[in-house]
Order: structure tokens, then sequence, then C-alpha cells
């Protein structure tokens, strides 16, 4: 950016960076949604994904913790709520313990984090590091990418159930949720974006931190692509499907 | 580690951690190694292993920021030293620019770190919050993956002399120093480990942080193979060898 973009010209940029470098792109996502992966195979992805999923409202608190403004905070803190629910049997991520659970997979072995591939952690903790040393306007970017979640979660949600018999609607449930929320988050943050980024630079900003982000989701999905569907590339340490899958 | 172990013990288990996951082991060194790359994969490791060469004295700083003490910060000052030189023209961070400009990449594009995998600098970057964030200790044990390297380093340069025409003597300079350098600063981290893991939890620790620096390269060597031996899955934006290689 080196002149100053109106709003909409912006809108425009971010849209076009997931349309070009959303993983809904990757060749991972295409196995998994067509029904090409075996039950070890999806169980490693949402393994690696729960960590994603339980560093989210870490990720959403590095952020409020910058808010010096309480109507931001309050609009923010709804994501944590969405997240963490109101007890231990609510909320984002026990909605993912029931598809890890649905998969068969051992729930404490999955909330140890044991199994997840290094790759996984070091692309995820670099989201959460990343919107606590940035600008705010950068954090608030980054999570831009939930704009183009509704496609892949309803191309997901059908592929899925059409083609897997170890997947249900039940266990499937985190996604309904989302449908919802996403929309409603990304709304308030590409508004939020579009009123604050008003100088060539932080357009700028805003527009890297949203290629950040999808390289943050791009670079798990080449990981479980690399240890899981090539065959001998599990790293020492990582989750190893049973051979019977 | 559930009982104290004696200094001896604590450096078995610190090398057995070396023998099981240190990056000789992967893949993609055994290719690197046999002359099995051509040169735009060759450049690609260059390229990649460039970024985490730049951020060594970065990771020192941060660890040295942290020692109270200044005879400890002296000695680890000249980590610092070794690396960045007493000129532009000196230093293990220039020996690594005059391996990129042998095979034929632009200094500039190298020194900009645009075509670097987002997985190598997820991983790089770990390594730098890893010690600014753990305690010194750990930050400390986290280095001892240099106990392994002349292994790797007297077999990576005379295979790689043997077999690529596009490497000489000259261009691994980089290597010469490092076989000095890393055994003297090994000696010092080890037993400085050996000295101060003195309760269980600590040693635990130090091992963990072995471990995770394990990880860091491994993780590294993964996304290289993953990107530039698989066909097809070079991730957007990501450094793309040309064609006539």
């Amino acid at each position: 950016v080196t002149s100053l973009l109106s709003p909409s010209e912006l809108e425009q940029r971010l849209r076009a960076i997931g349309a070009e470098r959303y993983h809904h792109l990757h060749p991972f996502h295409k196995l998994l949604h067509s029904g090409k992966l075996d039950r070890g195979q999806v169980q490693a992805w949402a393994l690696n994904r729960y960590f994603y999923q339980s560093m989210i409202p870490v990720k959403d608190a590095a952020i409020m913790a910058r808010m010096a403004d309480p109507q931001l905070r309050r609009i923010w803190r709804q994501r944590i709520i969405d997240h963490d629910g109101e007890s231990d049997s609510d909320g984002g991520i026990v909605r993912w313990l029931a598809l890890t659970d649905g998969l068969g997979l051992d729930r404490n072995y999955v909330t140890s984090t044991r199994g997840v591939l290094p790759a996984t952690r070091f692309a995820v903790e670099a989201y959460v590091h990343f919107v606590r040393e940035r600008s705010l306007l950068e954090a608030i970017a980054s999570s831009l990418t939930e704009l183009f979640a509704p496609a892949i979660i309803a191309e997901r949600v059908s592929g899925m159930l059409a083609t897997y018999d170890f997947v249900s609607s039940e266990t499937l449930a985190y996604f309904d949720k989302r449908l919802t929320q996403a929309p409603r988050d990304a709304d308030f943050a590409l508004d939020y974006v579009k009123s604050n980024a008003r100088r060539p630079d932080q357009q700028e900003a805003a527009l890297a931190a949203l290629t950040f982000k999808c390289n943050v989701l791009w670079a798990q999905l080449d990981a479980l692509h690399h240890a899981y569907v090539e065959p001998g590339h599990i790293p020492p340490g990582a989750f190893k499907p049973e051979t019977s899958s």
C-alpha cells in the first residue's frame, strides 16, 4: 500500500488475501472434506486442531488485555465466553472435545497436548505472540480469517457427514455454532480495521497481519499433511494412529 | 525424572535425547549429505537456515539479558561476537551468506527473509520466545544441541563437497569455525546445566528444554522436506526454485 485506500478498497484487498491464501485451498482440506482420509488421519487433524482451539481464548485474552476501552472489551469478551462456556460441559472447546471423543481419542491424552506436532505448537504460539507484540490494529486484523470461515465450515460438515461413518452431526456440533459466531465476530473486526487503519502504513500492517494469520493456518495443515499423509514422516514423540484404522 | 540424578546421569539422559531426536536422523539431512538434492533444494535449505542463523545472536542476547552475573555474561557474549563478527565482512552470519552467494541466491533476497517458509519462522521464533520466557537454566539447556553438532558438520561438509559441484570448501567455511566454536560453547553449557539443575523438577525442565530445541530443528527440516522434496507443496509466498536447476 503506497497511497491511502478507501475503506471499501481495503476490504477488497483483505478479501483478496483470503481468496489466495486461506486454508480452504490446502490439499489436506480437500482430502479431509472429500472423504479421502482414514480414521487415524482425521484423529490427527482433530487432535492437533484441539491445541489451536484451546489457545484461542488465551489469544483473545491477550488482545483484550491491550484494550483500554471498556466498550471494546465488552464486545471482545464474547469470544472468550463462546469458547470457554459457562461450565465444563459447555462452550467451543468442549464441543471440540466431543469431536475428539467421537473419533475415539482419549480425552486426557487430547487435553495433555502431548501428541501434538511441534510445528502445530510453534504456529499456534506464533499467533499468541503476534497479538501480544504487535499493535492492537494488527492483532484485530489477524482475526479476519473468520471472514472466510463460514464457506469452509459448510463444505466441511456436509463433506465429512457424507463420507465418514465415524463422524456424526453430534460430534460436528462445534461447527454449527461457528456458523453464526464467526460472521458476527468477523463483521465487528472488519469494521474496526476499516475505521482504524487510516494511514497507508497502518493499512499495510493490517494486510500483513491477515497474511500472517493465513500462514498460521496453512502451516498447521502442511505439518499434518507431511506427518500423516506421506508415510514415514511422523516426528519423534507425536501422535501415532493405530495401524488398524 | 522422579528422583534426583547425579550430574553424570543427567548428562547421559541429555545425550540420549540427542541420540533419538537430533536432526542428523531426519530424512532431509540424509538427502542433503548424500548428494540427492538438486541445486534448488539446497538453495531452499540455505535460504531458510539463514533465518535461523540470523536469529541466533538475538536469541543469545535474550539469554544474556537475563544473566545477573557479569562473569556469565562475559562467557555468553562470545557467542554473539562469533556470529556477528567485528565488521560486515566477518562472523558466522556473513559466512552463511557466503554459502547462499555461492549457491547463486541474491543476497538482498536472502537477508529480506521474504522467501522463508512460515514454518521456519514459527520454529525459530518459538526458540527466541522460549529463552525469554522460561528459566535461565532451561534457556541454557536448550542450547545443548551443540553437543551433537560436530558429528553432523563433519558428515555434512565431506558429503556436500564430494557430491555437489555447486558447493566448495570456501562456501562451506561457516562450518569450519563451528567445529571449534560449538564444542567450546556446548562444554560450558553442559557444565552449567549439570551444576545448576539440582532438583528433580529442574532436571526434568532441562531435559524438556533440550527436547524442545530438537523439535525446533526437526520441524525446520520437516517444513523443507514437505515444501521442496515432495512436489507441489510450496506454500503461498515462499521461495520457488528456478525449474532449470
